[in-house]
């Protein structure tokens, strides 16, 4: 007897090399778990449900993968773009004013939109995650967690100038200030790793080559080895950090953190955006998973990050959506088509990353980037129960046309928004159906962070810094 | 009295340079027209109203323009991207076994998206017009519809092949074919031209240079003008066009149409995609409005049409989203995005084309291009209640941000996908609410499109053509 059986719809697997298509497909599921997938006729005569899920004009899938975010900077979404420099003229004096009691709720409205929108895996890299982890819980998505170590501390830049830094400069590193966060992030992980049967788990995040020591990445690599856990970095983000590699020991970022052994399938690569080609061949043949956060990278610098480039070289790939300041969304739908895209135009050429490829990247390649895929990824006997379910009957899904040749795949990539997803299940429990979140209370956190934003405001109307900022004065001017 | 007023929400009237912000704002209606925008308290201190439309946590704002389409292809929606030679290897193949009793469902589905997404204005491009009209009717949004004006058979290719013509060279003119079309044109402007109050009105559509007998475009162009009405042109839209116009002309598409004075304020471009700088500049020059279709020619051609060139010449740009079948969708939000975010990638830099430049492009600057920005674009006393009502409650538009800085422009633009839209109005009258269509049955279009769909399949499936196919391989080798 199975628990559930969802049914009458089609499949897309994500195994073998392409989508998987199953025509009227089923999925039975036992527990957490899928025990039977395949043509419905053929599950259907092996056993009876308990329960059944009515798929008819649907297409089911593994859910989405959105392999790096950092979620607690929704309220400051629509507040950070458009500006050179993002990071000090815009991010920077933006989300300093978050307050950490705040953060949670900020970090639910990235969740809701991601849920909503067909994602189920979240590798989210924020601060404070010890309470934001409960969010995770509490949502009842997938998630592979870190908080992110670094060694600076920017409020110091007054004094540092008074030991000759100007700006430009690697910034200093304080031993200290690692130390305490280095012990922050290994409490995070001691308390959420495991958490529900390992539907969260955690790994650690020394934030990039040019914010951490030597030291102190190498030992965050060894511990996450020692935990059968990986680390989650920044690499080749941005000039600042091939600058400060250069400088502290002669070698540009990647060739840097090769040199120190750290390249390998156990560290996930997040961006590559700054890195020439043959950093980008370097990586891939270390076998480190890259995170392409395609729409963020765009936005921020109009650059289209090496994803085509990474993938032709047998590298994994998947796809994050990066922070709401600056990108502005957590959709993986809205990724997935801006990577499909900008290969495109980056090659002045319709044929680099077509669909089925990029909806690999967004499902089973996000799960090998966050070590994942032995649970989801792919719709497979013993895997969990990580699925969505998308409405073929409405455009732009619909008309669907199967013989002689099928346009669901296309249409998932360069047309649906997330809008058609009725349905999101983890682990064998739903926790998305027909516009309800089934596990917390959405009016509540709208409601809350809403107030919690007209805190954010009232911070950044008495912070002097942020009258000066672009988006201030196009506010002042009238444009926005 | 007021018939209706909409109150309670924010405005972004598009009036002015910017996006023109009204904090809790009120639109009031009197039949079709706005008779009271601006601040509520304003308002409703004038006249009371017999109707009232609550706007809370909601912005309003002109419903959006979709400037160039062609509406019926959408049953070969995700069927024809991703190859070399589009139009030849992908589109053709298989638009032409779409049917015409069948194309009306097809354009439904078509304005089913767009109205769901936000656009209340569609510059249709399609035959045959005189039935697709009716569609447009129906639904009740505002149309600018032409049928298209071509001289070429291709089906008459074998018998051009035997008179000497070879693959590259332009293709043969047939006036006989031009003189139908151009009454077919004729006959539908008559047909529909000025409907319901002019909610419906008509253009001439010769679609390009190559396509046409010079002496046929001047007709149409002299026609059009002598009818108060404009000429809706594809330029510089292939390689194909320029080739054919420099062998029979010695010029280029863009010097043959200035040389012949078709460029002037009266003339649609759309897609300027192979037009150099100083072509491009020439069309502004001229006054020409461009249409630009960002999403289709990046798919089509991985190429980014000059808006952002065209944009910052002083030339009128609106969006457009060309065909299901290479683009694929119609939905102006993915258009607002791409072209924000391809200006930033093809100039490696994240400031061209901001978020309250591209929303101009999709409201009064899409309205400026079809010749209808006396009637709709801004919220402004005296034009129609053309408008759309945007849910800020929910992710991604949540949490709104006001002071010092207002996040809600770039948001629409990087982060909404359409799916907040709640409302649309169009000439007083709502035909879109709470995801229902007011004026037609959705389930009786979606149901009769789906199994139209399935007579196209058949078409396909009897079409040994078919089979050669890039999409039809990919199909058969499991991999789509």
């Amino acid at each position: 007897m199975y628990d559930l059986l969802i049914r009458g719809g089609h499949l897309f697997t994500m195994t073998g090399e392409g989508v998987g298509f199953v025509q009227h497909g089923a999925v039975a599921i036992n527990g957490r778990e899928i025990v039977a997938v395949g043509p419905e006729d053929e599950i259907v005569t092996v056993d009876r449900p308990v329960q059944t899920i009515d798929a008819t004009g649907c297409l089911i899938m593994p859910g989405l993968v959105d392999v790096h975010m950092h979620s607690a900077a929704t309220v400051a979404r629509g507040l950070a773009q458009e500006v050179e420099a993002w990071m000090g003229s815009a991010y920077g004096p933006m989300v300093r004013h978050i307050a950490d009691e705040d953060a949670p709720l900020f970090s639910a409205l990235a969740l809701m939109e991601g849920v909503a929108n067909g994602t189920t895996t979240f590798g989210d890299y924020e601060a404070p995650m010890m309470e934001i982890a409960a969010v995770h819980e509490a949502m009842g998505n997938r998630a592979v967690l870190c908080q992110g170590i670094t060694e600076i501390d920017w409020s110091q830049r007054e004094t540092w100038m008074e030991q000759g830094w100007k700006p430009g400069d690697p910034a200093f590193l304080d031993s200290a200030i690692g130390e305490a966060e280095y012990e922050k992030e290994l409490a995070v992980f001691d308390r959420w790793n495991g958490t529900d049967e390992g539907r969260i788990t955690n790994v650690l995040g020394p934030i990039a080559a040019d914010m951490v020591s030597r030291e102190l990445l190498l030992r965050a690599k060894e511990e996450a080895n020692r935990r059968g856990s990986r680390i989650h970095l920044h690499v080749a983000q941005d000039p600042r950090e091939n600058n400060a590699t250069l400088q502290r020991y002669g070698l540009r970022a990647i060739p840097f953190l090769d040199s120190i052994g750290v390249l390998d399938g156990g560290t996930i690569a997040t961006h590559l955006c700054t890195a020439e080609p043959e950093e980008v061949e370097l990586v891939a043949r270390r076998g480190a998973p890259m995170a392409c956060c395609t729409n963020s990278i765009g936005t921020i610098d109009g650059i289209v990050p090496p994803a085509a480039l990474f993938a032709s070289l047998g590298g994994v790939v998947g796809l994050g959506s990066d922070q709401a300041a600056g990108n502005n969304s957590h959709n993986i739908f809205a990724e997935m088509r801006s990577t499909a895209m900008f290969a495109k135009i980056a090659a002045g050429s319709p044929l680099p990353l077509p669909a089925w490829q990029v909806l690999r990247m967004a499902t089973i390649g996000g799960a090998r980037v966050l070590g994942v895929d032995d649970k989801v990824g792919t719709l497979d006997v013993g895997k969990e129960a990580d699925l969505i379910m998308i409405d073929l009957t409405k455009p732009p899904m619909a008309p669907v046309v199967l013989h002689p040749a099928r346009n669901i795949a296309a249409n998932l990539v360069y047309a649906e928004t997330g809008r058609n997803v009725r349905m999101a299940m983890v682990a064998g429990r739903v926790i998305y159906r027909d516009g309800v979140f089934t596990r917390i209370d959405e009016r509540a956190i709208l409601r809350d962070a809403q107030a919690a934003a007209g805190r954010f405001e009232e911070r950044l109307a008495a912070d002097p810094a942020i009258v000066d900022l672009a988006i201030t004065q196009l506010t002042d001017r009238g444009y926005i």
